[in-house]
């Protein structure tokens, strides 16, 4: 039976930094933050209790540095490791090193990342699990007549990926039978040639969709489901505004995709918290699991507003071996929370970060409004990392009056000295298409460019 | 059937001007600020549609010079007038004033702050309305017959209070029969001189006794409690700590509680929000009504962190005529939440206010943390009004997460270059006594005298 933790190294920056710092203060945690030179001077090292230098700028040196990493916990004789999200959150090998040197690790098993994260894999487990999964191969496909039998199951227009690649590199789109031989053999090559690998999946390629995940946590006994979070507000698969619940899911729908995401998590054994993400299919109305990710999630703060629940203090006490001591009858969600991630972009210049000197900083306050940030006035934000410099997550009794409280917090929100998403996402907040709630993952692309026509 | 409003001139100042602008601003409604000289660089003025100065800092001259208010009310066509707490807002002459020009008072009509703002007229309408009163004669007494008479009634420990009396001047304790005739005549004759009336009113001296009030709205026809606020942290009579639920209530005191609340409301036809207060006698476990607020109270956020309910925007809402769509069971109380005033105050020196400039200033942020406050850095607290410069409201899944919450915001909390009691708040939170939820309104008191000895 593990004990409860009494320390936790922190290896991240940013926001999440400090919203773990935040959680083991008030659980009485020792919290140390193992940070790069470049955030010495950060507000996350002076609020944390202790704070070590692990490398310099680069991620690489520093923060996905996993030798610095433990060897800070083992110093600091922390008791576990907070990986926040990105960095070392999802590499299993880190996670297995951890477990290796009898660290804690916040976050499931090794061998459950290790599983989650092999996108075939992933879908094998969910498909034993009795998850619906996006139509198509189940594994690789290097042959024609392999993919004229699966394309007879799946349908046109249907897509035909690299299993090598990612992040949109590597995919094609075919459209009718007549380009398939065709299309097939030039895609790959090009995988072969870009990535080693010639070998492809083929899946129904959905146009008209949204993106909604579940919220699951989970002692290795009790699994909950927190919800969802409806993300269709996407640019480029970058999240702008996450909102929950989703505008357009029925009870049997909500109901559905939970009971999906636990099933899951059940066939894997899986513990701690984690996401199970789904595409929504606007035009059939159906749910298709597409990945997991096996840890806390920038937009977390979505479900904690609707369900009281503080999801990073729960990832603690279980890392420390505590079980859950609420059922789901005990998941009470009320109102509604929108997330907006405040980027320092510059939307007029296709998002160019925007690094520099905030000269002067006013959080906006109040009834329902709550700001996840590192940042202050005077702070300089470095060039090195991602350009989130906070998270507005506005709660209301209903759609409405969050969206009502989120559009009057960043209106008080003032950041001076940078150029930041806010006022885009005011006018996405405040157009009809996002008041209506019905809208796909085209929305936000097809918004900026009739905003810059 | 009054129009929704569509302009609201606030008369008053601070983080509660400030609190009625953001209101505003998520209803659609134009919010003027009506300030004082001393007033005219403040956050609320900066925040508010239009802002209009109406007299010098005292305030005789400006927030409690009606003259003025309604003016700057009509000059700018304002629908109504939101008075805040303090100022002009349980003026009944005000209100009245208010009908007779044709503005909405956001608050009861003025015949019902009249009858409320009379602490013997009030008792009687408790009494009338089967509400239980501090045992003691209901109006004022003159002769010792009639003061052995009710003495009978009440039992010794009793007080004696000059009718004109308030604030805990003119009051004396009688500890037994034998003094009551020679202490009868001497407040008697102190009253005569210090009030220029002798009248005096007994009833029973309650000494180990908390303080619990009932948040209540009612669009007139509707009446719904919102819980209770536990305000038993207080130093002479001033709140520091409030709290909901009450960590001592059980189920059926809290809904006799509640239900002599609404049988108030029904009985004076109240209409708005407003709060019913009580002493909770320890010893006999009963309660006791002792006066009605008319206004919104400083401590209001509390049963909204709770409920989810906008109380502020309710008002603005029943105001301009809106009904209730809400019914008692739609009112649903969820976890702890805990406010701690924040003072420019110096307990170390008897609390002596501590104006001054505020040097730098971080706001506490995360889960669960709301901050209702008018300051930034930079900005000069003027000397001239009350020495709240915020609110700190903390919600936890229970009371120990409410505590533990809320000492992690005040050491967040970094208010440069004046004192302020969030230190003080620290140490109260934190201790045995407050953490067991068993203390009574002497305890602040004891607490700050082991604190110094």
């Amino acid at each position: 039976m593990p004990e409860p933790l009494t320390s936790v190294l922190i290896a991240n920056r940013g926001e999440i930094a400090l919203r773990v710092i935040r959680a083991c203060k008030e659980l009485g945690i020792r919290s140390i933050l193992a940070h790069s030179e470049a955030d010495a001077d950060s507000l996350p090292v002076k609020l944390a209790d202790q704070a070590v230098c692990i490398g310099p700028a680069q991620v690489a040196m520093s923060y996905r540095n996993s030798h610095a990493v433990i060897s800070a916990a083992l110093a600091f004789k922390a008791d576990a490791i907070h990986p926040g999200y990105g960095f070392l959150s999802e590499n299993a090998d880190f996670a297995a090193q951890c477990e290796a040197e009898g660290i804690g690790f916040v976050g499931p098993a090794s061998h459950i990342i290790r599983s989650m994260g092999d996108k075939i894999q992933a879908k094998v487990i969910a498909r034993q699990a009795g998850v619906p999964t996006v139509p198509g191969s189940l594994g690789a496909i290097s042959e024609y007549a392999e993919a004229l039998t699966v394309a007879g199951e799946v349908g046109y227009p249907m897509l035909i990926k690299a299993a090598a690649g990612g992040g949109g590199r590597g995919m094609r789109v075919v459209e009718t039978a007549e380009t398939l031989e065709r299309d097939l053999s030039e895609i790959m090559s090009e995988a072969e040639t870009a990535f080693g690998d010639p070998s492809v999946y083929i899946e129904r390629y959905l146009t008209d969709i949204r993106h909604i995940e579940i919220q699951v946590i989970s002692d290795g006994t009790t699994v909950l489901h927190i919800g969802e979070r409806d993300c269709t507000a996407q640019r480029r698969n970058q999240k702008l505004i996450e909102e929950s619940p989703s505008p357009v899911l029925t009870p049997e729908l909500r109901q559905g995709l939970a009971d999906a995401a636990v099933a899951l998590c059940r066939e894997v054994g899986y513990t701690n918290a984690g996401t199970v993400e789904f595409v929504f299919d606007n035009v059939e109305r159906k749910y298709y699991f597409i990945e997991m990710n096996t840890r806390i999630q920038v937009e977390h703060p979505v479900s904690e507003m609707v369900s009281g629940i503080d999801l990073i203090k729960l990832q603690l006490e279980i890392a420390g071996g505590k079980q859950l001591t609420m059922s789901q009858e005990d998941v009470e969600l009320r109102g509604h929370a929108i997330e907006c991630r405040i980027n320092a972009e510059d939307p007029d210049r296709g998002f160019a970060p925007h690094p520099g000197t905030i000269e002067h900083f006013r959080a906006p306050g109040g009834f329902g409004v709550r700001l996840d940030t590192h940042i202050e006035a005077g702070y300089t934000i470095p060039p090195y990392y991602d350009s989130m410099i906070g998270k507005l997550i506005c709660w209301g009794k209903d759609r409405d009056e969050a969206i009502a409280r989120s559009l009057r917090a960043l209106e008080e929100l003032d950041v001076g000295g940078i150029i930041t998403t806010a006022g885009l996402q005011q006018q996405i907040l405040d157009s009809p298409t996002f008041r209506s709630g019905e809208f796909n993952t085209a929305f936000v692309a097809k918004f900026l460019a009739d905003r810059s026509s």
